[in-house]
């Protein structure tokens, strides 16, 4: 790609095309938009995190926080997968956020209303302990906002002990299907009740750790979880 | 393995070990308990799919079904992804639910409770018009049970336009966290709230097309959806 054509795409904010994030079949439900991107990556809070190892394809599930044109994870430092990524291997981020089922009047065009996105890239291992100290309290902000500062820091021991990569969103696509099935024309007169049944995660009432030793009330950031 | 131990695995339906399958760290949350892992498939209903596309590590969300010690993904015959995967090469099937937040006194002991399952094999096509079909039904009742018999079958060209894979549970494993968190000795007498916030899928009303040409009512099997 030119340097003109990036900077145009820059300029409108979008990550550049590559032949791998560029959707060959349904084009129309794809997005380089970088506000689209990390609209979904701010939602999400559980990623796929894809890698090669002895040849073969392995895929994780990890939590993960954005921080600007970064994705953050982190893990043990006796975590393989860890380990394996901190070799600067390649490496595909998946977060996908299923939005309801889409009820057709015909089997075959039954589908979901999802909005998922797909980073291809390489980690790199955050070294610096003030970075490692924001990344961490980024990890905890994006689970649960206003969490970090309530609760114990991390100790020297701890924070040698989790190792943080960092991802840059350069190579990202996001993909989205919204709204009503697409039904053959000839299915609009079958007495079949289409729709779409939405789906979203909620939570039910903390349960407080039995172990409590003192009186504590439920602080606000976790009774007002997810009510942002 | 020689037989005899995988005949004494298969009575205890266990899944045999394998070097990627064994748990490094944690052991005590892995399973390879066929009945563990078959109620965390049958849960679910989006898995992510890893693959090798151009040396390159690639993941994709589908939808997927069980049938029996087998699991069914399908798509279109056009589909990158299922053209790639129809050709017998090595993938990662790996499936997550999320429980909970767990919510501990230090951010370091900050978890999830989760259960997830991790597949390893490669995907034969099913090429029967029967099986497909019976594989198809499967797909949909894992859905949305009750829906295949209410809505209009494939028809010929739906069913050639379609893509259907099967992959064998030879070898996979589970992972579960569950309960509260688990702090340092010291911690325990901080004045810090520590607990779970549980998180579930739950539904909203169904939102009807439209374009319903009739007066349809809501069917059971969309009004009682995730009541089992």
């Amino acid at each position: 790609m030119s340097l003109t054509v990036f900077a145009t795409l820059r300029a409108m904010n979008e990550i550049p095309k590559t032949e791998r994030t560029t959707l060959k079949r349904l084009p129309k439900r794809g997005s380089f938009d970088r506000e689209v991107i990390n609209a979904v990556l701010d939602e999400g809070f559980i990623c796929h995190v894809g890698f090669i190892a002895d040849d073969k394809p392995v895929v994780i599930p990890t939590g993960y926080a954005r921080v600007g044109d970064n994705l953050i994870i982190h893990g043990s430092r006796a975590s393989r997968m860890l380990c394996a990524l901190g070799r600067e291997i390649d490496l595909c981020v998946t977060v996908t956020l299923i939005d309801g089922l889409v009820l057709a009047r015909s089997a075959f065009h039954h589908s979901m209303n999802y909005r998922s996105v797909v980073v291809f890239g390489r980690a790199s291992a955050i070294e610096t302990r003030a970075e490692k100290l924001a990344a961490l309290r980024a990890l905890s902000e994006h689970m649960i906002p206003g969490r970090w500062d309530y609760v114990r820091a991390p100790n020297e021991r701890e924070l040698q002990q989790t190792t943080v990569l960092t991802v840059a969103l350069n190579e990202a696509s996001a993909k989205i299907r919204t709204g009503q099935p697409v039904d053959d024309d000839d299915d609009y007169d079958l007495p079949i009740w289409a729709g779409i049944l939405p789906l979203r995660i909620c939570t039910d009432s903390p349960v407080a750790d039995p172990l409590l030793r003192t009186e504590v009330e439920i602080p606000v950031h976790v009774h007002s979880y997810g009510k942002r």
